[in-house]
């Protein structure tokens, strides 16, 4: 089976790797278009745009006999999207340093959450099935001085990731505990993912 | 300041890093001794086993004169140890492949605990202060089929961890949950031990 994933995080590589799977990246082109508002709503959609431009993209390649994908292998695309979620209101990536600041502020002492969005879509014998899920992860920050948030902006950790900070690099010294799966905070919750795949016996 | 971190785990090693610490690796040798029965203070009894052992062999060294440290400049020690507690019974590292598949047996589809001990040993202008502290997480295991057991100890994995399983690696797809701090499970509570080092002035 070919396995891509539309994706261009190296920490959604990283653990996609864990899971033992052969796969390609395929980045898509797609302009978001959110019309949801609830957050988990919000990582479903967006997951399943990117997913779906890829799928898009590998089925033209097939028609036109592009080297991509040859249109007869199994085919799954794996979409993700993650997006950090304070009192109701979603935080992406920072645009600029004082946003980060504005952001871990918000975090500073207090619980959020994080969502992240998984669609696949498995091609087989010329059907395609398309399945959304999301896991959502509590977190506790433990409060942060502003001496701390200018340090750690200035280590430039912050400024590719949603909620302006990455739990499994410099920022874990600030998280006190989360609920919830591990890997979803970093940006795929591979557990999950794993028992999907099983269940549609992909693994 | 002289940091001495008192244990042989690569996983540790790589947490510690984390905290941009510059530290010295200095395995214990000590036979340990558990008069304690409750998890909790099992791993503190340890963990203070440990770094005292490795303070006590630094002050030698800085009486005879030895490099490993003048006597002078200020130390610190840390010392860690880590336990999976499942029904109240204690899981150290597993001692074979059957004994391995026993503890995943009993771990699967259940939840468990993860108690990691740390002993600080501060030492300052001829005066030693002493720290300790435990944290626990709350770790949930999907379900497991024997044949997923029997995969996950033939990859290796499992043989030289408490409990029989890494949450890092390819033992994160079994991982429904957590609930506390992850790197706890991992060997070293990072964000506490910041925490800790915060309130004892030394970082």
């Amino acid at each position: 089976m070919k396995i891509v994933l539309a994706s261009a995080s190296p920490r959604r590589r990283e653990l996609l790797t864990t899971l033992g799977l052969d796969y390609t990246v395929l980045v898509s082109g797609v302009e978001e278009q959110v019309t949801e508002t609830e957050p988990a709503k919000v990582v479903e959609q967006l997951s399943e745009q990117k997913a779906g431009d890829v799928l898009q993209r590998l089925l033209r390649a097939a028609e036109q006999e592009d080297l991509l994908w040859d249109g007869e292998e199994d085919l799954l695309v794996i979409g993700a999207d993650t997006i950090v979620a304070v009192d109701g209101q979603i935080l992406g990536k920072p645009t600029s340093s004082k946003h980060a600041a504005e952001m871990l502020g918000w975090l500073s002492g207090r619980r959020h959450q994080v969502y992240t969005g998984v669609t696949l879509y498995h091609h087989s014998r010329g059907k395609t099935c398309r399945h959304t899920f999301h896991e959502c992860t509590q977190v506790w920050f433990y409060p942060m001085t502003e001496e701390e948030i200018g340090w750690y902006i200035g280590t430039g950790e912050p400024m590719d990731k949603a909620g302006a900070y990455g739990i499994q690099g410099l920022g874990s010294r600030f998280v006190k505990a989360i609920e919830g799966e591990y890997s979803n905070v970093v940006g795929l919750p591979v557990a999950r993912l794993y028992q999907e795949l099983r269940a549609m016996e992909v693994m």
